[in-house]
């Protein structure tokens, strides 16, 4: 069993990307710079905002954060995407979601320029991923894709079984592993709440993509030997073992399923941290204007 | 076993919105308007733009074709697009594919205004199709979904398998069963040439989508009693039967398959005839402006 190590692997990328910062300002260039855009005081929010600033720091990106009151009507909102659409110094910018009842998320994200939505929430990212086109892929399917053709693992013809249909992992993936390329070309399955013989599926899967936030879902009787185990989710559980009170917890059963995989992910240090590099990788993209021209 | 009928469906929804068509003339509403455009003379493309414009003038709606040579420069073709995005007279237009070499397909489509792109190919469609927004879907996935609606067949929990992964057909009908909404919900496995074991998961499915473009790939050994066989495929053979001397095969043995269905659509008279009307559908939806207001 190799345990895919998405923290390390991260930290390699985010070297890398440093690495290529310097060639980029050492050549003349321009400082890759990502903005990010808060709406209230979600902490949350507040959180995963300021781990993307620090990453930016980290590989040496420029980054702004715009903070807005949550009172903040959708109209200026809206303008203020215009402007970072505008701003030439800006390659990419996300706005953290969620936003206030009052605003439409909608509007707010097919505001933003397809060729600066480093999020890759936008239709024409999402169109653009299912048909196959270049595009700013979303930050968890990228992770994913990332980690494996880091490890070198098989897709070509493997049937692979996503649970959990989400707009930010189980749809894009889906599309991801489908496409005509490598890593793609899986037989894809996606199941979800409805589906009623999920262990008949996943005992099929060479490789199962768990991300539906059920903590321990999937456990070793669902799995055949052999097979490669990724898992997304991440749910708060109470938990008298830590400081906080909670703990994250994984889709996965990992103590019971490891033994039977050629792969897996642990959780954390999986999915997660390749997530958040998945931003700055995009973001980079952006910069060197490699999905649009 | 029932045969879906998409001829004699089409037919009634064609009724359906010519009624509606002389509601809204009735109360003063601007008849709909389709646009068409023809880039050269490909007989096939001359086919089926000159079906469009039939149709439209079955319903009542109002139709335009507009031909430009084979040699018409990339820009020009896109300052006409420019031009039919801005017509107020016109609700929805679509551009015949294939376009001459030397003009970027992409690009064309890309610069449709996708509150007027009825044939559903603008990435800000196809990407709020898969994440499950309002949009026009493209014809032969709208098809297939609006025969699933009127032959009342159950999807949620179903397993639904689907041959072919094309941009136009696998891919979105795949998106839309997987969705959660009716129909909809169905676990949903896409195999293509890569898959290994197509037979394996044929023979589990509740539900298959045959488009793969291979005729009579899909034989009796493959599906299980029951089932309900949607058939895409329309491959040009030889034929000396007729006087073309070609005819046009399904990708499902019809004669094999058929008994052991509970559902199925024959080839001709089933998706054909729906992929037709879902144009003149997602023209009526243009012109109401139900997606975009």
């Amino acid at each position: 069993m190799i345990l895919i190590d998405g923290k390390e692997t991260a930290g390699k990328i985010k070297l890398e990307i440093a690495e290529e910062v310097k060639k980029i300002i050492a050549t003349g260039g321009k400082r890759p710079h990502l903005a990010t855009v808060l709406v209230g005081s979600d902490a949350a929010s507040e959180t995963y905002v300021n781990y993307k600033v620090k990453d930016c720091e980290q590989v040496g990106f420029a980054s702004s954060m715009l903070r807005f009151d949550e009172s903040i009507p959708e109209q200026e909102l809206l303008d203020k995407v215009s402007e970072l659409n505008l701003d030439q110094d800006i390659d990419g910018f996300i706005v953290q979601l969620p936003l206030p009842a009052h605003i439409s998320e909608t509007k707010v994200i097919e505001a933003i320029d397809p060729a600066k939505d480093v999020d890759g929430f936008h239709p024409v990212n999402t169109g653009r991923l299912l048909i196959g086109m270049p595009c700013f892929e979303s930050a968890t399917p990228a992770g994913i894709i990332e980690l494996i053709k880091r490890y070198n693992i098989e897709t070509s013809g493997k049937h692979c079984v996503i649970i959990g249909r989400s707009n930010i992992v189980g749809k894009p993936i889906a599309a991801l592993l489908a496409q005509k390329r490598d890593p793609g070309n899986c037989t894809v399955t996606v199941c979800h709440s409805r589906t009623r013989n999920i262990k008949e599926l996943t005992l099929q899967a060479d490789i199962i993509i768990a991300a539906m936030g059920q903590p321990g879902f999937l456990t070793a009787d669902m799995v055949r030997e052999g097979v490669v185990v990724i898992d997304v989710g991440t749910t708060r559980v109470k938990s008298d073992q830590t400081k906080s009170g909670f703990k994250l917890k994984g889709d996965v059963d990992f103590e019971g399923v490891a033994p039977k995989c050629s792969y897996i992910t642990p959780m954390p240090g999986g999915v997660g941290p390749m997530t958040r590099v998945s931003l700055l990788l995009n973001t980079l993209k952006a910069a060197k204007k490699e999905i649009y021209s």
